[in-house]
């Protein structure tokens, strides 16, 4: 019997409580199965270790993490902690260390959701969006001149290397090819003349080697529009770090809010931990009420188990979902029901059982 | 009586077309007002120019443009002319060249166009964006090293001076003060950790000065679910250049489409010209059809026509749109309607008059 051994780290506002329903159901799917379990440890860190330790996680915390099979985060953030200090520490950290170079998100419209598009069908948003994860705009690299001064000038410098852009669009094409997909690479060539024009050649180049996927190419503003007005165009989608930050939240935006938008930061060659965390944030308002919505952590959870090679039942969670969703009896105030948190997390277990 | 020296640049694709029917109706606008009149002076500029002598406009362009009280562009790009060269050689140099530095697009649904959101009313969809327009992400700087080699690495750099950062966000509250609505500043400092720090921070500074003024802060991602979640929060909005561009189409998308949205390149110190053009691009698949949709051409006309001073005629062509919309009996084919695009404008001409 296989043991994956997870870190927890469910951080800030609602992010342990939606965990703890992702582990609900992660457990229970490993007790249906014999062949597998999980073992999962906690680690405290995040805005509340801060204020205590003066730093967001162990300064080993690399080091401890790097044994693990997966991480499975919560959320990150809180008043008084600046975001730049709180991300930059422990989610974009870890990010960046594990090589986890693929931000894997599905954008797509499960049966009983709602959409905030008008006149649209179930089947026009069905998305994946692949993000690059590391690099690009998020290269944390910069400056800050003359400060405090009349000529104060502010650098922040988007470094796109020829790996790191021919791997994720590589990627890409893989997972377009075995689906049998149309790949869209968005950029924005004509007003970011370094950057986006390598990125477009790249994907010109590497496309050379898959003649039978089909491609688009979108600037990012015309993107983020046809998203709204014609989202069915999109279906593997491949783009850089912030367009892919940006455009997602347009996704969760058309396909049901952010209640419900999973994400995966991947690994492909397995060296490091892959991470699975929801996209909303640590909503600290709402904390400890029980009306946070774990479905997108347990949609999260899913993607650990199409990660580890248990698509089979990542799709029995994807379709549990989609059950809450069409019968709307237990169900978050934001998704318009009248459950508390962990309410949902049982029901889940009960369906994905069923 | 005043004239006013306008340098139109009708550009590529379905540029001269809409740009054509906005003439016809800044004409008759002044033909209602004995107390100025238009000169229109045209320049051939654009990718076709370009095919023919090996660049976008004169070499002395800018020197010829400088003497006008405003320009008027239709669109610019073509294919077989890479877009970073179209777009740097012509449309962006005019913008830096002439210090526009506020691009002011209107992101509001007129009575009688079609949203692409679900549930939304009329007043719920009113806002105006103020995005930087020089510096930014669009500084232009950036550098391409280890060409073809495996350590290829490209950088794109982000420069955010305080004067540029500060009179942009001035302007805003400005605004926002005189028609006492909430400003909106849209950042994304937990990942950009120098440019978008030094944003908050001068709009922190700045605020001090209108403490009668109510703001938001919304980090990008967020502001775009936002917009299409619950657009009502936004009034006036002022952001960073690149994450203008990418939101003011999110706003084209829920307020009616491209096909009417406008926007204006001002240069407030009126030092040197403004330049007025629609946000949609130049459409060459639809050129010399009659089917381009001159409505936001039109609009931007009545942005000229503010910015001159003359706000009355500048509510009369917004509600002559309206009436068009309202009356869906005269538009193009992207608005629903049958009519060819001199139709529109002529029937603008006929409603501006009654
Ligand atoms: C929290 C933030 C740094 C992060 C990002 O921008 O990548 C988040 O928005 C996301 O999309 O995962
Ligand atoms: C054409 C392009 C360079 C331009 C921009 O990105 O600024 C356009 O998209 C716009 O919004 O005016």
């Amino acid at each position: 019997m296989k043991t994956y051994k997870i870190a927890v780290i469910p951080g800030d506002g609602i992010g342990p409580e939606v965990i703890n329903e992702g582990i609900k159901v992660l457990n229970k799917i490993s007790e249906l199965d014999t062949n597998f379990k999980f073992d999962f440890t906690y680690f405290p860190w995040g805005c509340e270790f801060y204020t205590k330790f003066g730093k967001m996680m162990d300064d080993d915390g690399i080091d401890q993490l790097k044994e693990f099979d997966a991480i499975y985060l919560g959320a990150v953030g809180f008043p008084g902690v600046p975001d730049h200090i709180s991300l930059w520490e422990l989610l974009l950290i870890i990010r960046k260390s594990f090589d986890q170079y693929v931000n894997l998100r599905p954008v797509k419209l499960l049966r009983g959701a709602h959409s905030n598009l008008a006149d649209v069908k179930i089947d026009d948003i069905d998305m994946l969006f692949i993000r690059e994860n590391t690099e690009g705009e998020y290269s944390g690299a910069g400056d800050w001149l003359f400060k405090g001064q009349d000529n104060e000038v502010v650098l922040q410098n988007s470094v796109f290397s020829r790996k790191g852009t021919e791997r994720i669009i590589r990627y890409a094409f893989e997972v377009a090819k075995k689906e049998g997909k149309t790949l869209t690479s968005i950029s924005k060539a004509n007003a970011l003349n370094y950057s986006m024009v390598f990125w477009d050649e790249v994907f010109e180049e590497v496309s050379m080697d898959y003649p039978d996927v089909k491609t688009a190419s979108y600037l990012v503003d015309a993107a983020a529009m046809l998203m709204i007005t014609d989202p069915k165009r999109f279906e593997v989608v491949v783009t850089s770090n912030l367009f892919g930050d940006i455009l997602t939240d347009v996704g969760a935006a058309i396909a049901g809010g952010i209640g419900l938008a999973a994400g995966a930061n991947i690994n492909p060659e397995r060296k490091y931990p892959s991470m699975f965390e929801p996209v909303h944030g640590s909503a600290p308002d709402i904390a400890g009420k029980g009306l946070s919505n774990p479905l997108a952590a347990i949609w999260s959870a899913s993607q650990m188990l199409d990660f580890f090679g248990y698509e089979e039942y990542g799709k029995v969670i994807v379709s549990g979902i989609e059950e809450l969703l069409i019968k709307k009896e237990v169900l978050t105030p934001d998704m318009g029901g009248s459950a508390i948190t962990s309410e949902v997390g049982d029901k889940m277990v009960e369906v994905v059982t069923s």
